[in-house]
């Protein structure tokens, strides 16, 4: 499959798992070998997706090929690819249980075993940044750069998610999601039971590497 | 397409977000060039909207062509393009947390970079109003004309939204009440973090003008 | 479309909008001018539902006509049958949020204007009632009979509902968990604005009445 | 239907009633008359289950037969079938309501009819216990032996459930999340009133016996 192809078909993993509404999120994948990356186009429905109206740009952000403009998040990916070289795929939703925390400002606190696996621990928050300059893209790369978790929840806004390809940027995606709804629900009717830290540390070196070594797909 | 095309279309964008039940909620775009206006037909379900059975109303909300009554709330559509020539596209539905925040009769406060993209700052509260006469109608210009919001909180009632054109005035209710649940999802376990007025104003400004250049579809 | 029709389709709007999950949940439809009326089969799934496999019952609730055992439920709707001669349809459900109104015993208040046109006031509670004998069927009819709402919450147990027909009954049904939703949301937050008793007389006049009078599909 | 055939269908019900994000969720069934059990392969999507990638293991969940590894959760599965020689059927979910109760380490209270009819009483819980060795499996099997709940809260982690086969295992997963649900919601707004002792062995006597000899399917 090529990079069109893949980033076109990971946007209904967003609609499946009801992360995103009209066009709100987006999908992005580096070109291997390449100092380009396909991106969503701008205002396209998710229905209307095709590996042809995917665009590609560079790591400044511009525009390289592609018939539409390129979504209006893609100069924060750009930041994420230049600044990050082992990410491959980057993912932006404003998906409603993680943005939730995201407007408080608050952290998710792992007191999942999933989540210890996928995040190594509490999924983080990022600063308050306006879109128009690379004050997003700095946010994602400062607080995820060292950090254990794919997934940052960026102050009032939404979720970035990273991965080594787009694959692993939907699914940190989908999985933060997921936990932010969990441990939301959680907390409505009291306080959730912590891990040890020494249990989340086995859970995350378990699951990147045992779990990693079975190669799942 | 023609606008019987576009407003039976668009009631399918109502049901994938889960905005209406049964037969709650309702469409109409404005004919351009004509005093008329295109809306669904009453007490149809969503499966068996067709081009066909749409209605079509003068701007007293008279049936003018159609073989089925016009939605029991034509009196307000109607009141909402005679006061606001600009207004293309009205649509109404009792959506859940948005029709939560009118029932406690509390607008929603601006705390999303997504809300301030769209809507400009809060989601504003109408007044409570009966059916039957041009209340509701006047309700919702009274609130929105001059307003950033293109949707509007009718006290114990629902959402009405407006736009450039009918799909304009969808998006506004799909995204109205996604950002009502995150709100409320929010404020469920704490106070959300302000945005300041300078910063909702930069996004606004950007969103409807930067962005809007673009013509994203 | 004959009744075992009407009814194996109306399965699929208790599927639709989430009322029900794996088997728990009925409709059932009264057979103009005859005693007997058509019922789910009891533990067949709703993908596996057919005109041929529903079954008819008499209204001492004994199977007439049908391979499977009627649901489990026969009982409870056939009280209601004998005792609501103008009662064409019967369903009952778990669906969520009404289900939590009816575990706490509470009866949900009229705070939606959209409550008011359906149900004319608040849904009430019915009582604690065991399966086996005509306990149900009695706590329904009670609470129902001479009151303006078609739905009666059964305490710690779920929602009947009832109408004309058996698609009144669906419809009910259905706005049953649309309100109990809403209001639930809007008392998560704080307390609903109360709608003044003479509004609701309005509304509820003006629905059943002049709406009705458009005969609405 | 073939063992495969049915473990492979059955993940369908777990997307349905959406119990799973992701590949996180399994459904496994043992082969009659033989010390042997089919389970999903580990990080395959949902949507690429057939029969024939699903992988068979022994009881020691050692792989017998399969192109994939087994489902990283075998080992509890394993430990299930060895101990309790009645069970034909094991499910895990991180489903989010049930795992919410699990992050609190809270047994859900049996405060509904349909919980008294199907689990008996109260959904225990479980102990926290790290994936690696035999530590889940015993926590499941020492809950659930000489319970009558089908369902166990595992703490901070998720959901396993048994029956008499895969089929069964299913239900009661789906169920669980279904009186989960329900009773959060209901506790979101107050106390649910409890179902006295004697009547939740009524209802439970009554649908293990009187309504399992319909052999509902």
């Amino acid at each position: 499959m090529t990079m069109r192809e893949i980033v076109a078909g990971l946007h209904a993993e967003l609609v499946r798992y009801n992360l995103v509404a009209w066009t709100a999120g987006n999908v992005s994948g580096r070109i291997p070998g390449e100092d380009l990356f396909v991106i969503k186009p701008s205002g396209v429905s998710y229905d209307e997706l095709t590996p042809r109206n995917m665009v590609v740009c560079d790591l400044d952000g511009n525009l390289v090929e592609g018939e539409h403009s390129p979504s209006s998040d893609t100069a924060a990916h750009a930041y994420v690819y230049r600044n990050m070289p082992d990410v491959g795929g980057v993912v932006h939703t404003h998906s409603t249980y993680a943005s939730a925390w995201a407007a408080r400002g608050e952290a998710i606190p792992c007191v999942l075993t999933a989540m210890a696996d996928e995040f190594g621990g509490e999924i983080p928050i990022g600063p308050f940044a306006l879109i128009g300059d690379d004050s997003i893209g700095q946010g994602i790369v400062e607080t995820l750069k060292g950090h254990r978790s794919k997934a940052v929840l960026m102050r009032n806004h939404g979720v970035f998610s990273i991965g080594k390809d787009a694959k692993a940027a939907v699914k940190a995606a989908v999985m933060c999601e997921d936990v932010a709804r969990t441990v939301h629900v959680a907390r409505q009717l009291g306080e959730p039971l912590p891990i040890p830290q020494d249990d989340i540390d086995r859970l995350y070196d378990r699951y990147q590497n045992v779990y990693g070594q079975r190669s799942p797909r």
